[in-house]
């Protein structure tokens, strides 16, 4: 019974670096339908959003389960109450990419983004892209010291998030452009908010450290 | 004990009940600063914030205390794990009206919100801290019915939000009023999501409805 009982925690782990892979993708592909206006791969990326919904309401479901029937304490605690909560961020990076997407959409055939902003974007996308996937390896490894370097990556984030509205600022873009690339910077900054909050949960989980 | 155990777990309920009145208060005032360019109220909601954070945390670690100790099982642990989800909501509550207080302070002494975008502004606020209160009552009352009509106000605040965006085309704002109606508008979006969701998982904890 504690052989199945420990298997099933396990499972709750492959789900959710399983979850930090499709945001990963999901904010790589939104990000190459916005600046390439593909509709098409916009499309993809929004519907695709479903999957890590339910991936979400399965590891949840499972979790409350294993609480209700093996009543875990102490590090079992720990670890379901922390994957609930790297669950929901990592459903919101989810929702994150997805609204990335929409702007593409809404924007198609035209640009959402000017093209001297372009590649701000683009880099504010890898970082984006960066941590989501390297919070899936701090997860698998229980790494707290890569989990430690992410606030690093997300300070770069900020910065060029802040020198985006500089841009804006300094040139004459229409309101339109003003607003998309408002919002967009915006989803790029909440994305990588919350992969830098998983791997803080994860330094938690491991460490005892809040 | 067990008479410990369940006063434990009404004063999470209380709690989480302190909780919405202090960012319903929050968002009122954030509010007031913004369209006043009142820069001590802007401090105090910052300051303020410091509050809900630690009822968050001393929340969380009663709840997951109780966990532990108890061992709760039906019932008593979708309560538990439903405080913690609400607390998160909660929180980022607080943070988002904490994030308008900013703007207003940023842009002290001048208005970050053009004269004839106040009224619209005003009625989100307005909306958002009734959501708050409301959400309040729901917890405390267990309130299924009113917690169902929650929803509409929400689409009352995004059709104020499209129209913020209608009203900043529409106009000739310079950019960086646009930029600051674009990440205002949004913040007072998403306390009102966050609103709801609180308001969805009080029916789904009484209900068991997803």
């Amino acid at each position: 019974m504690r052989d199945v009982y420990h298997e099933e925690l396990d499972s709750i782990g492959t789900t959710l670096i399983e979850m930090t892979g499709l945001v990963a993708t999901a904010l790589n592909q939104a990000t190459a339908a916005l600046l390439g206006a593909d509709l098409q791969l916009a499309e993809k990326v929004i519907s695709a959003d479903d999957q890590v919904d339910a991936l979400q309401r399965d590891l949840d479901a499972r979790a409350l389960d294993l609480l209700a029937r093996q009543q875990p304490v102490a590090g079992d605690l720990r670890t379901i109450i922390t994957s609930l909560r790297m669950s929901a961020d990592l459903e919101r990076m989810g929702d994150l990419a997805r609204h990335v997407a929409k702007i593409a959409r809404l924007r198609y055939p035209e640009q959402a983004i000017p093209a001297d902003l372009h590649e701000s974007i683009a880099e504010m996308a890898r970082i984006g892209e960066e941590l989501a996937r390297k919070v899936g390896e701090i997860i698998d490894g229980r790494d707290v010291e890569t989990a430690r370097t992410l606030e690093e990556e997300d300070d770069a984030v900020d910065r060029l998030h802040r020198a985006l509205f500089g841009a804006l600022l300094g040139a004459d873009y229409p309101v339109e452009t003003a607003i998309d690339v408002t919002l967009i910077g915006r989803y790029y900054e909440r994305f990588a908010d919350h992969a830098v909050s998983v791997a803080r949960r994860l330094i938690f989980l491991v460490t005892g450290e809040n």
